[in-house]
Order: structure tokens, then sequence, then C-alpha cells
């Protein structure tokens, strides 16, 4: 009795929450531009309303007696535990800072948009550094005691502390730095033009179709649209959206990219549907959320494997062959330092999110001001990926999540590439030859494993022990180091920093 | 101040209506197979919060002081006035009964969708008793004391009363009974092979989108989808979504429901800004609704002039010319007796929504018993348009208003035929040669004057008020049933029943 009265009470909220993504989810892929301000209202409206379900004493009350009344281990007795750690999170916060982060996250958004579009970080920083402070704020109130900082990445990852995680940056800049600055003095360039052509949108389209659909992304209970940003929401395990983007002249963009929300999107499809509309019933967290993205993106994606199978739809999708499988490989792995996040290769990728994090704790921990933000960008840009930004929007402007007052979520990437490889490499000791099973099509064992590994556990266990029962040990970065290492090594020759090799 | 109050809790109540439309654009358009279950789930949770904002103490109480403070005949007091209304509307029908009824046509849509693929009534008939007779009770409830199917038609259309539309319907069948008669016997047919011929999707689209544009749609504002039922929705006048669907083989479906459509979607586009999300900010009554969608496809689409501009948009989309426009007249101007309403050219289509609020009328008078309705169906048709259903597919189970407990809103297609043609014919006594407008793709001279005498008042006048302000004189029936019968008298050479020939 006490399980359903939270059930029930849970049910609504979820509703609501669904709701809320089927408006946002509209506004990047459908919504006239004039539709803006009634749709920001609209969201502010059922923000609201979720907020007042989620804070309501009714559910708190419901949620400590299925606690009280379930069994230790069972699965009601997680239910609760779920459902109290979102509850207590949201009644941590007082209904006035909820107001406050609203309004100037809202504020920030705008600012920083045409902060970013005029590359001048002045016109960003009295909201920005108004978001830092609320969020301090709000980090003590949900830390209860706690260490702040830790209290954000808590949210996007439950269990993530900071420092659990300065160790792993320290290995793995430890790592990728050197063999950066290896790799540009080796002087070998990699050639891309087997990636770059003329690929027109609906041939991309029709490419990225067959590559989600046969790693087992199921399109009659979810759709592909273009956004001018890439994500992937779910409104039910049967009603999952993925988004792509894509550029005429290189067919990665849209074919990794698809790839990836097709990751996450197979997540989401493999939830458990007896829990769906239950605390059970979602992911884990956004780092083992983003595994599964990488996973199918990174190191199914690029494989000599896929990429023999991806031979006939390309040739369907492109009516032209297409090259050779190890002219493309290097094309696929390049190690190239960029200044923007979203455009680097996977053995750069890490030092970006390593910056941000390395920033957002001096943020919090009061060592360095808001003003002084474009400046630590810059320097640290230069000292790990040896790059200066020119101007603020190819510097500390280019990611919107500060705006949004997410701090903590920079992470969870890097999270994400660890548990990719980690998981990825326990399928391989169980299943056997991956690389054939893929040239051969067959990617219904992987995605089965992850399904039994990861998927149909919702949020049962968290991030870290999915990834250690299944793997078998603890999260480390070794098999991903090692993967980079490999790829270094194949393509450039190098082998500085080679964990494993 | 009790003004302020009132608008304060009507946005938010505006905002879940509005979130609820987008869950259903989406659920017609956009949604896989799959999402089905949950998005049910998810609007019914939004129609349980919509009705409990609605019935809620605080805004009757709102609504009551807003009347009490403004001055009669201020738009402070129409707010008020709009506004409670529907609060008392609402009110009067009791939980226990809006549950039941939201069961009993959630019951009745899926077996009325079984039932219309299998062509058996018998399968639908337990839950439209059901329906039937808890909107009998919610009809009493909402009378208060007045006629119960008088409450229902002013749902739709608020004022319409059943004695007022009784002798409508009487002139309608009179005049147009016997002139399907003659039609028939005239032995003309009619070529409509001018209207057929291959027509690709993209390029029907590209003629819509030229034809929507070109009378003002603003697609800035709006945007045009594939659904398997055209309509046309809003989340603001900002954002107003038109649907539409096609036939290969016959280009008038598309580009008059587009038509259609765009003449819906001007209403809400042009509904007055300020007072968005407040209680007049909305469409007077759908009859005034579909007169708008009438006006724009039939007296102007099938219009000699029209068909004149249409010429070069023609040739664009479908790189080929346009048939000559008095051959392609009278494939656009037909009069003959078919059995599905939706399918039903001008000349017939009133006989169709004649049928069905003469069963309306009986079953809510206890004259007619659910389980009589098929064979009371067929009777009426052949009656009326001289044919009878074959099965109960193509007769009693055709539409969809029943299964979902809309009774009394088939008139507002009719009502919105007579406003159409009323409205038109003041405009046209205004504004001089429309025709010679059109011919020179000016419709905005049109559309100015459709803003100015409808839409830009939106609840603060009735319907019936709107259009004998804007023609001079109360509805009648006189100017659609001049259009008709010029119309026979044009393409069949009859004149039987010409009220103004």
């Amino acid at each position: 009795m006490s399980q359903e009265r939270l059930l029930e009470l849970w049910r609504p909220l979820h509703d609501l929450r669904m709701t809320r993504a089927v408006l946002e989810w509209d506004q990047e892929t459908m919504m006239p531009p004039g539709g803006a301000a009634a749709r920001a209202r609209a969201l502010a409206t059922l923000a609201g309303e979720v907020h007042a379900r989620l804070v309501d004493d009714a559910l708190h009350e419901a949620a400590l007696r299925a606690r009280d009344a379930a069994e230790e281990g069972s699965v009601e007795h997680a239910q609760a535990l779920v459902a109290l750690r979102d509850v207590e999170r949201a009644r941590r916060v007082p209904a006035r800072l909820a107001r406050e982060l609203a309004e100037a996250t809202s504020a920030g958004l705008v600012s920083w948009q045409a902060a970013r579009k005029e590359s001048d970080f002045a016109r960003f920083a009295p909201d920005l550094e108004r978001i830092v402070r609320l969020k301090e704020e709000e980090a003590q109130a949900v830390a209860d005691g706690g260490r702040p900082y830790d209290a954000l990445l808590d949210e996007y990852e439950p269990g993530t502390r900071e420092a659990d995680l300065v160790p792993l940056f320290e290995r793995i800049r430890a790592e990728l730095s050197p063999r950066i600055r290896a790799v540009a003095e080796s002087g070998v360039v990699v050639d891309e033009s087997p990636a770059q052509g003329q690929f027109p949108e609906a041939h991309q389209r029709a490419l990225g179709l067959a590559a989600s659909r046969a790693i087992g992304f199921d399109h009659d209970a979810g759709r592909l649209d273009l956004a001018a940003h890439p994500f992937c929401t779910s409104f039910s395990p049967r009603d999952v959206r993925i988004t792509w983007r894509f550029q005429e002249d290189d067919f990665r963009p849209a074919l990794y990219g698809i790839l990836h929300e097709s990751g996450h999107g197979l997540y989401e499809q493999g939830l458990p549907l007896e829990w769906e509309g239950q605390p059970l019933g979602e992911a884990a967290g956004l780092g083992i959320h983003e595994s599964q993205s990488r996973l199918w993106e990174n190191a199914v994606g690029r494989s000599r494997g896929f990429l023999r199978w991806l031979a006939v739809p390309w040739r369907e999708a492109f009516g032209a062959p297409m090259p050779d499988v190890e002219e493309l490989w290097p094309a696929l792995h390049t190690c190239r330092p960029s200044l923007i996040r979203v455009e680097a290769d996977e053995s750069t990728y890490d030092l970006h999110v390593l910056v941000r994090f390395e920033l957002e704790r001096r943020l919090f921990s009061g060592e360095l001001a808001t003003a002084d933000l474009p400046a630590a960008w810059n320097g640290a840009y230069e000292e790990v990926l040896g790059l200066r930004p020119a101007n603020d929007a190819e510097g500390v402007l280019q990611d919107i999540h500060w705006a949004m007052g997410a701090f903590g979520y920079f992470p969870t990437y890097t999270l994400g590439n660890l548990m990719a490889a980690q998981l990825f490499a326990a399928a391989g000791a169980e299943l056997g030859d991956l690389e054939a099973a893929f040239a051969a099509g067959e990617f219904a064992p992987l995605r089965e494993w992850l399904r039994e590994k990861v998927h149909r556990h919702g949020r049962r266990w968290r991030s870290a022990e999915l990834v250690e029962r299944a793997s078998g040990r603890p999260l480390t970065p070794d098999d991903h180091l090692a993967r980079l290492a490999e790829q270094v090594e194949t393509v450039y020759g190098v082998t500085v920093g080679g964990a494993t090799g």
C-alpha cells in the first residue's frame, strides 16, 4: 500500500516532466520563430507545476512510508530511496532560491547568446556572476553539510565526488598532454580527404537511418529530426526522439552524430517498461548515459568491423563506393588539438573537459572570480592543448552549460568515455570477436549485453556499480587510455604515454 | 486589482491548455506509433490539471470580483464574463461525472475505431449508449434549467439554440434537396479530369505553401505538416500549426485542404496579441472559426479570380501549365450526392450536417434510441441525399465526433458556411471587385477586413454579433444559398430552388 501511494503520486509528476520534454523537443526541432515567447511562458508554468509536486509534503511522506515499509534491498525499497533522493534535493532548495535561479538562468541564456554573438564576455559577466552565486547557495543547501561542489556533481551523476575525479583527470592529463605534443612534433598529417566530398542531406539521412536501424534503434518507438544542436530526449521507452545535423562536404558529423544519439536512444528504449513513470524507470545518470552514446559512436562506429559493414549502406545511400576502410580509418582517429569542444576528436576531447572541471572547481572554491574566467580559460587552453583562443566566442563563451546553471555537468562527458571503454572491453571479453560480428552486421549481441548489464536496471543501481558489476572492477581510465594510445600509435606512429600499449 | 488577480490565475490555465494542444499536435503529426500509451496518460494528467484549475474556488471568486468591479461594457467586464462562462460551465459538472465522461469517451474512441474498421455498429453501441446517457446528464447540469441540447450547442458556438437552428436547416433542406434531384435528372456530368493527373507530394506541398503564403498565413508564426486528418491548432497567435494530406492523382484535396486550414490559421494569427493568455484572447466560437476556413477555401479559393492568380504558382510547382480556368471551374463546383461528409462538395455538404443535427435532436429528446441509430441514419441519407449507405462504416460510423462525446458540434459546420457567405458578401460590398483583386494576387484587403471585423475581437463579442456588425444584418442562409444556386445554374443549367438566382 505505501508503495502504491508513492507510485500514484509519482505518475503525474512523471507525466508533467515528460510533457515538458515534449515542449522542449518541439522548441528545438519544429517550433517556428514566432513561438518562442509563448513557449518560454508555458515551460515556466510547467517547471513550477513539476517543482510544486516534487516538494509536496504528501509525496515526501509517501516516499518515507514506502521506504520504511519495504525490505532493504528490494525493488520497492529502491523505488522509495530514489524518489526520496529527488524529493529531498528539491526540498532543500528554498522556493525563493528556486525562483531566483530560474530568473537568473533565463536572463543568463539571453545575455550569453548576445555575448557569444559579439564575442564579448563582459555582456554575460554580470548574469554569470549572479548564477554562480545562486548555484553556490543552492549547492550549500543541497549538500546539507557535505561539499557544495559534490552536490552539483551529484545532480548529474549520482555519487560522483570531486575527490574521486581529481586523480582521474590527473592521469588523463599526464598521458594525453605529452602525447599531443609528440604527435605535433611527429610531423604526421592525416589525410582526411576520404571523409570529404559532396554528401547531399537526403543521402546522409538515409545512411544515418540505416546505421541507426542496424544497431537496433527502433524507429517505430522513436524518430530522427534535424536540430541545430543534436540531442536525444525521451517521452517513454516507446517514444524516443533523436536529432542530427549535417555538413554537406564531410559525412562524419552526421553519421557519428546519429550513432551517438542512437546510443543514447538505445539506453532510453531499453529502460524497463514495467517501471515506466516510476522512480526507477529512468537512466542511472548522465555519465552512464554518455557511455552508451560514446560506445556506439566511437568503439563501434569507428571500428574497422563497422566500416566493413558500412560499405553496402554507403553505396545504397550515396550511389558510389565507400572509400577503402584503411584509408578512412585514420580520418576517424585524428589527434589534433582544437579550440571547440564539440568538434574535438577522441584523443583530445577529455582535455576540453578537464579545463572546464578545473575552472569550475576554482570558481566554487572561491579561488577564481567570474571576471577572471576568460584569462583563466585562455591560459588553461594554452597550457593543456597548446592553443590560445583568439576571442571569447571560441573560448569561454562556447558552451551553453554555465548559462543554464549546469555546473558539475562537464565531468560526465569524460566519465562517459571511461565507462564506454570499460564496458566495451568487458563485452568483448565475454562475447568474443566483436569486430567480426560488426562486419557481418551483427550488432544485436552487444546491444543485448548492454540491455542486460545497463539498460534494464533503470535507476536501480548507480552508474559506478553498474560498471563494476558489468566489468568486474571499479571504474578506471585504463581501457579508455589504452584505446587512445593504440589509435595514436597506429595513425601517427607515436607511443608517448601509452599506458598499456 | 480584481482584474489582475483574474488574469494571474488565468495565465497558467491557458499555458496548460496550450501545452495539451502541443501534445495533441505532436500526436497527430510526429509521434511514432509506440508513443500512444504514454501520450494518452500524459494527456489525461494534463486534462485533470486543467480541470482542477478551472473549477478552483479562487478562480471563480476572482472572476466574480473582477466582474463586479468592472464597468459594464468595458473590456475588463468582458474578460470577467467570458471567464465566468467557462468556469461556471465546468463547475456545474460534478467531478464524478467529468471522470466518467473521460473514461467513457476514452473507451468509446477505441471501440468506435474497431467498429468502423469492421463496419459493425454493435461493437460501438454500448459505449455510445453510455456516452449519450452521460452527455444528457452533463447537458442537464450545464443547462441549469434551460434546454439540455442547447447547453451542448452552446459549448461549441456560444449562444446557439436549437430553436434558431431548426428554421435554418428547414430552409436549407427545402432548397438543396430538390435541387440535388433536379441536377441528377439533368443528366449533366461534370468533367473532372482537369483536376486530375499525377501530382507528386513535394509539388503539391509547394503549391499549397504558395497559396497559403499568398493569402497571408505567416509561416514564421506557424508551420505546415502532414496529418491523416487535417486540422489547425494554435499555441499562440505567433505559433499556429496547420496540417494537410494529399492525393497523388487529384490536386484538390491538398490545395483546398491547405486553404481551409490556412483560413483557420489566419483567424488564430489575427487574434489580439495583447490578450494572449487571457479569457478574451481566443476565437469567439467554432462556427465563426469554420467561416474563416470556408471563406478562404470556397469563396476565395474556388473563385475565377483566385484561379487566374494560381496559374503562375501552379506552373512553378508542377512545371506544367495549369488547365484553363473555365475548364477547371466546374470541377470545383460539382453537385453530387455522396455518403461521406468530409468528401462532400459545397452543394451537398449542409445536408450531411442536417442529417446529424436531426439525429442528435431526436437522441437528446428521447425520441430515438442509440440502438436504432444505424437504421435512422440510413433512412435519413436516403431521404435527404438519395443514397443509402451499404454498411455502417460508410454510414453512422464515419465520424469521430460522437465517440468523443461531441454532440452539438456538427451544426457549427453549416453555421460556418452561412457566416462565410454573409461575411464575404459584406466584404465585397465594401471592398469592391474582389475577383479582380484576387486575380492580381491582392488578398490583403480581404484579409485585413476580416482582421478588423472578426479576428481582432477575440471573444469580446459572440459570433452572431460579429456577423451582424460586419454585414449589417442578422445571420441568414440567403447569401450561402444564393451562392450555391448560382453555382448549380452555371455548372448544370439547373435553376430549381434558386433563392435569389
